[in-house]
């Protein structure tokens, strides 16, 4: 294993300290239990939108606090649940006296963490489970389908609504729409390796990918040879759009994402095939996303997430925005 | 070779196809020769800032192009040189009247390249060559220093200045003043694969990593065995303060750049123990970048930049920039 750490036990720590150094204008990060809580502090009769989960998916949760989106988010240990007291304390530290709306992804860990908080919480807490991957039903770390790229477009979306005052209950129901919306899914050229286990989460063959693939590198739907972009693009296209399913004259968002070690270069690659075949089916790309934004440590491979746009969600993906990770209009 | 492409002859192409289709509010992308331009077209009496080189450094060039940065990039075939063709064409595409600045990293196929172009261009055009890389006085592709990172900083800051109106000469002896205050060195814990090559670039061993590499995989200074991130930070941090020199009381940006397949965690994780080296030395980190923005393919390894800041330089840094890569204040 070569990485750059200093000490697999405290790799999330020490990757926080660089995080607040580099961003202590936008975050402010605490250690015990972690919790990362945007600098401006939590602003008075503001819903806080909170989410979190296992760290090596940046910059999903930590990159995403900031104006316009999170107002906390609980990093884990690498691809592990955080506890429900982070959650908890992020709940607290960020408390406008509005409530807070819990962004879970659908793995077991997660869910029954953030259960927990928000039935512990004395403020008012309600949750909202993503679940967008369409590769499987169950699988390693998950009862029905996991929450992987609509995430990212999730927390934008309803970052903006509850920055312009939409009040607990009306952002619970934005999400719920984004959810029903909303749905991806990756393949894998490559594994990756957890800093404190030191060995790879899988083995591919030289010429094997693994299509379905979720973003701890458990196992997809099947492995097939790789082939050419095409073909990549095809396989993760199809059955998002037979899933929801996505037909001509839709308004769509378009999401490509690199698993974190797939070059800039092939990831456009990528985009504009799926741009061809979507154009091909009638379907409008109106927004689009390209970019590492929830990955899986150092894997090559890709995800493509597919949300059904209405006006609303076009305008509150236009809005400000200013994290780490995703700023405009700032 | 696994890639997500379907043809190595091609690839360049394609995945212009895609920057074209992701970002057309932002870039005209001209295939033959291959030019990416600003889609808000040639603004009359601004001095042209034109740049490019060999593909495979996503997102440099061509995610660099547009409001506050680039008005043209020359994207060459993976790692090679583009023509003097494609550079004379985007000198024509973007004459607004005032004249081109071609910023040129010192590798000899593009200068000789550049320097062709802008002799046979009918406009005015000047050059600047940016040699930032302290690992290796001369290299495989290069007589002199090779540039690295330090052309993000250099392309934001001349891009800002020539945005808010300054003259080709004033803009040429920013960019020289840029040159002569930021150093760069890097490290490659993995090896990267050029598409129309089909093997990795070199062989590292599961337990080395190479001190002073340049974007290309080229050698550098030494093979030593991969320790812990505080010795990798402090191996190009040390030579990089030494050049200049730096010296305490020094206001500077900070770059801590990927080099494609680092996962941000480990970037992160870096970023902060520089940050904290520079503060011990009574260094002040005024500005700073974090992510994967001058990069080798899929190479895993990162590089630090250092600029030595002045209030003009960073008056420039914080002015609005609307590209692809980098955007803020728009």
């Amino acid at each position: 294993m070569k990485k750059i750490i200093n000490d697999p036990e405290t790799v999330v720590q020490d990757a926080l300290r660089g995080m607040q150094a580099a961003h202590s204008d936008l975050l402010t990060v605490h250690y015990d239990p972690a919790v990362i809580v945007r600098a401006d502090g939590p602003a008075q009769g503001k819903v806080a939108i909170i989410s979190g989960g296992g760290s090596g998916h940046e910059p999903l949760h930590g990159g995403f606090v900031g104006r316009g989106m999170l107002d906390a988010a609980c990093p884990g240990p690498v691809f592990t649940s955080p506890t429900s007291d982070q959650v908890l304390d992020a709940v607290v530290r960020t408390d406008g006296g509005a409530g807070a709306l819990l962004i879970v992804k659908n793995y077991t860990g997660d869910v029954l963490n953030f259960e927990m908080a928000g039935e512990l919480a004395e403020s008012e807490v309600r949750s909202v489970v993503i679940d967008d991957d369409v590769a499987v039903k169950d699988s390693l770390y998950t009862a029905g389908r996991r929450g992987v790229g609509g995430t990212v477009l999730l927390e934008k979306i309803v970052g903006a609504a509850a920055e312009r005052g939409d009040d607990l209950a009306a952002c619970e129901a934005l999400s719920l729409r984004v959810i029903a919306s909303v749905r991806s899914m990756g393949l894998a050229l490559t594994s990756c390796t957890v800093p404190h286990v030191g060995s790879p989460s899988f083995e591919l063959a030289d010429d094997e990918m693994e299509i379905g693939i979720g973003i701890h590198g458990e196992p997809g739907r099947h492995r097939v040879p790789a082939g050419t972009a095409s073909e990549m693009v095809s396989a993760l296209l199809e059955p998002i759009l037979e899933d929801l399913p996505f037909s001509s004259g839709d308004r769509v968002l378009l999401f490509t994402n690199s698993m974190g070690g797939t070059p800039l270069i092939e990831l456009y690659l990528a985009h504009g095939i799926a741009e061809q075949l979507l154009a091909d089916r009638g379907i409008i790309v109106e927004r689009r996303l390209v970019g590492p934004y929830i990955t899986s440590l150092e894997m090559q491979g890709m995800s493509l997430t597919l949300l059904r746009l209405d006006d609303e969600m076009i305008s509150l993906w236009d809005a400000p925005v200013h994290t780490p990770a995703l700023r405009w209009g700032v």
